[in-house]
């Protein structure tokens, strides 16, 4: 007879006829949380046996770029030489307001305390930062910096009740991509403690007794599958789903306009989270997912206003690129435009083939030319220039900083219209947890030997709107670490 | 030993050491969709066993306004005598918008065909239909006339792509709550093609096997766990989850402003959702929710336009109430007003307490006021008494028929701000189903024996932005009466 697997199918231990081989903990997906879980794992003394479905180690969090969102604490080494404080209150408060409604709080807290001897483990682990600090807003640093403002924290409504530090703390690496870096290091760091890693080799099924408790894997070796029983649990750690587009029609269908151009190494197919689901696991926040049509660098895009095709502002064009693109995604059939005047003009860096949707020698003729009802662009700029002038925006609240009147024509529009400048991104929802990598069923009960972390599990980031660069991979290193610590405890 | 048994905990036929009871189909729940399940289940010949945890049947359809969605194939009788064609493409366009990113096409077409015949069979149950139209815009009739406008039909963006009918028919009675003359008819028509029902008995978990085939269900009878084998399968009709604290948080955050004042019999506790969870069942849509502020009747309201704390308009204000209050709870801080002439002035006859936010003999003084940034409100004053003098809405669309210019001094603004106007809702999230009523699991493979239907499943109504009155009812009648035909073919 032949028995199919899958993901969402558990297998009973039952059904296995003999264990294949035998391990501790076994590790679902080789990226960042996977690592750190490994790291803890084995250095509290479990035998760990990490499986990847990909060639060789590193998952998504290789092509990031390779930051962490850190501080609180009086502020990271990195954060002091700058010149910044960030006391633990207004980390944790950015956190919390960035969880967005359903923030997880215990989570939040958790990491708020111990952000900053995160970062010095990160240096243990052999992962470099240069220590310095690069000003402006910019997506990643393409020098060799370590800090730079990456998220809201000097925008409102953020700044106004957390006093805003940055926090993007970068690998140090010329260049976009130190996720790669990241991973090299943590990668030999989990191997040289002993963890075992089979690359190319596919988890089919979670193995489970017929209380849903966790036992082990199905794993596929030469085409075969083989039984792999984990004593003390499984850590799944095996990304999101931005790459199913099943799972996003069913769970995520607002997702789909960033899936063109996932943000991923390619195997974000949501088979941890349908694994966990199989055992009973709940799922929460599955329609969020980050996204991100980036229009700085350089700083001078901050300076224009985005208008919708009803000629209103709708964001303080100062917030987190990820956070402008949610509320460009979701204005009257998807349509935005960046409005710049001649002083200011500029294209985006990293999509120089931006779209001028309309140019000329008046606003009002640049709101006719994008088919804005007469008089209301107008208006909005009026008011803008007006705001900037006395420095203060009553209406969108962005920093005086980043205002100048648009007066000097030439005037443009910059499309970020849906079918002009695709997003990129990928998904935030995933298995509930506890703090300690725990994964909860519907009721809030543990499914017992089942564990996840990274985007797996619904984590930090759940919240498009609140998003920051390095938040996932904050999360995922300290939460995978937590999952490993637990999971060798049992 | 003691064992307790929980939703999210399923109960494996290894466990149960002797059947108490032996049925062909268990329903649970005795709502509406359970009631049709159950008639249709014993018309083809299933024994059919109720559990219902109240004291009676109803649920929360009982408590309803008693409307039912329906349109398609030319239209009802009732539309057809009013002077109404519907047809099933324009019908089928309308449910496709309403259902959101994530329609579920193959559920809407399968309603968009049947939906007329629906009606009749409703009839056939006993369910009384006057079949008079009532014009005007109202949340249910107070009247005992059958067909209203009970939705966004006639309102951008639905006006704009499919043809607009009433399509609201609503059960013969005069004044609010047709819902429990409807659950009679059900329930006498269920009860007397054989169902058995028993009351204040709460279904505890399911029995399911290792492969998660559910065989049945535990009821807590005289205090005491039963077994109760189904011989065919089980239909969860057990609601959605609006009043349970800890699902909201974690599931639907956002909901949580209008769970204090739920729309529910009192037993929406997701029971039925986290048993299907139990067994790998995959929700969707958890964070979805309808809610409500009723601004209309009377009509006089509709002619009033809503602006946020930016003074910004952000909806056409004919559009339906619920959508208008989706809009509402997503302005900055929740916050919002009614703008209102002398000549139009009105309170909502559902909270004729409303709080009179400001008044004044200018826009201007209305302006400053509410703290709106000065000319702001005026703007969009301006701009809406060119637009209403015009009889065109550029900006909001907003149908001719309601405006008019406000320029009757005095002027009010009527607060529908978070604080002042809380809503009324319950949540649309849950179990992944077939139009069929099969549960399906996160790959998409049927639960074996698993049924859902009625707010249990996430159905037609899935986004609460394109609620119309009558949707759910529609929907869990409809579908409740397939499940009921799956099942007993099983």
């Amino acid at each position: 007879m032949s028995v199919s697997y899958s993901p969402s199918h558990v297998c009973r231990t039952s059904q296995v006829s003999r264990w294949d081989a035998e391990t501790d903990v076994v590790v679902v997906g080789f990226g960042i949380a996977g690592a750190c879980a490994a790291i803890e794992a084995s250095q509290a003394g479990a035998r760990v046996t990490i499986y990847e479905v990909a060639a060789a180690s590193g998952g998504s969090s290789a092509l990031s770029g390779g930051e962490f969102y850190l501080g609180g604490n009086g502020g990271t080494p990195v954060q002091n030489a700058a010149g910044f404080q960030d006391s633990t209150e207004d980390f944790r408060t950015y956190l919390r307001m960035a969880g967005g409604p359903g923030a997880d709080l215990a989570r939040i807290d958790l990491y708020a305390d111990h952000a900053v001897s995160h970062f010095q483990w990160l240096k243990d682990q052999g992962v470099p930062f240069k220590g310095t600090f690069l000003p402006g807003k910019w997506l990643e640093p393409m020098t060799d910096d370590t800090l730079i403002w990456s998220g809201s924290e000097a925008a409102w409504p953020f700044s106004a009740k957390a006093k805003p530090a940055p926090r993007g703390h970068a690998a140090q690496m010329e260049g976009m991509g130190a996720g790669k870096l990241i991973m090299e290091m943590l990668t030999e760091r989990a191997l040289g403690l002993g963890a075992e890693a089979h690359f190319s080799t596919r988890v089919l099924s979670l193995i489970a007794d017929e209380n849903n408790a966790v036992h082990g894997v199905v794993v596929r070796i030469d085409g075969e599958p083989r039984f792999v029983r984990a004593k003390k649990g499984v850590v799944l750690c095996a990304g999101g789903f931005i790459c199913n587009q099943d799972m996003l029609k069913r769970f995520a269908p607002a997702a789909l306009e960033a899936a063109e151009r996932p943000t991923t190494g390619g195997n974000d197919d949501g088979s941890g989270i349908r694994m966990g689901m199989s055992v009973g696991g709940a799922v929460t926040h599955m329609e969020q997912f980050f996204a991100t049509k980036p229009s700085f660098p350089p700083d001078n895009m901050v300076r224009g206003i985005f208008v919708n095709e009803r000629g209103q502002r709708f964001i303080n064009e100062d917030a987190y690129h990820g956070r402008v693109t949610q509320y460009i995604m979701r204005q009257p059939n998807g349509r935005a435009w960046l409005l710049m005047d001649n002083a200011i003009f500029a294209r985006p860096e990293f999509f120089p083939d931006v779209h001028i949707a309309a140019a000329g020698e008046t606003w009002a003729e640049v709101e006719q030319e994008l088919g804005i009802p007469a008089g209301e662009l107008q208006h909005t700029v009026d008011a803008y220039n007006r705001y900037a002038t006395a420095g203060q925006d009553p209406v969108q609240h962005k920093d005086a900083k980043w205002m100048q009147p648009l007066t000097e024509s030439p005037f443009a529009a910059l499309s970020f219209c849906a079918e002009d400048y695709p997003a990129t991104g990928f998904t935030l929802g995933g298995l509930v947890t506890q703090p300690s990598g725990e994964v909860l069923d519907a009721d809030g009960a543990p499914v017992a030997g089942l564990y996840a972390a990274g985007r797996t599990a619904c984590g930090l980031p759940r919240w498009g709107e609140g998003y920051s660069s390095g938040m996932s991979l904050g999360d995922s290193s300290f939460f995978g670490r937590q999952a490993g610590i637990s999971v060798a405890r049992r």
